[in-house]
């Protein structure tokens, strides 16, 4: 069983998992609890899909736990590759999310100065929860990675 | 020497190349003769990523005819880990670019009604270039899984 830092069936990879559930959590919070966050579409983009990422990664942090509790192997090709594609779609939507928002944070806080005219508007949360959103999809990347490479490694 | 559609030192790259440089230098036309959109760090930010991807994919045709005209062999790993490379962080920057633009037009022409309110504002024309750069982000993630292909199967 090759042991790769990060990728399904090791502890540094039930972290990973842990790691984008806090964060994605964290980003989802702060923003729902922002004034005005509902009337912007990319805004609610980004928090539907950090809600599926943290579904995803709860539900493969679980499975993790369980396989090294039990001493299972995950090292299966259909398996990782099943989580390959996941980690990839999901990162892949996360980044368009925090993109997005990344946008109109810098639209409301630079080009329109919607955050001076508008002071009931929460900027700081959204850029905080924008930065969240950036820091799910780094730690996304880098158990998708890991877990790619352990499927390279197979052929 | 392999043969992987799409990838470095192929026709079918080249017509990948060309395509990305066809579908940057319109989506820049379309947004540039739009009224409006230098106020906006968005659209100008993936201007500047699309003139850069244009370079990049100008300067990578060149090399592929070069070398097909000449019959010089470019799987050379260097060579190909190199263009991999750079066309993964190319595909990162025109994929937010295009997701940045893609908040501003939903936020213009949805959530805020600029597109009613300020009918010189021209939203048709920043459609058309965000769909244009989505599309130079698809060929792009094409060419970067073929070079990436033909890297796997050197080892």
């Amino acid at each position: 069983m090759k042991l790769i830092a990060g990728s399904p069936g090791t502890w540094s990879g039930v972290a990973l998992r842990v790691s984008q559930c806090i964060f994605a959590a964290a980003s989802v919070c702060t923003m729902v609890t922002g004034f005005g966050f509902s009337n912007y579409t990319a805004f609610a983009y980004m928090n539907t899909v950090l809600i599926l990422q943290f579904i995803w990664s709860l539900g493969l942090a679980c499975f993790d736990i369980f396989s090294l509790r039990n001493k299972k192997d995950l090292h299966d090709p259909a398996i990782v590759t099943l989580i390959v594609f996941g980690d990839w779609i999901m990162s892949v939507l996360v980044f368009a999310g925090a993109s997005a928002s990344a946008s109109l944070v810098i639209l409301f806080t630079k080009d329109l100065d919607f955050c001076k005219v508008y002071s009931r508007l929460a900027c700081s949360q959204f850029v905080l929860s924008t930065i969240l959103a950036f820091m799910v999809w780094a730690v996304d990347a880098a158990s998708s990675f890991s877990a790619f490479w352990l499927l390279v490694s197979f052929f």
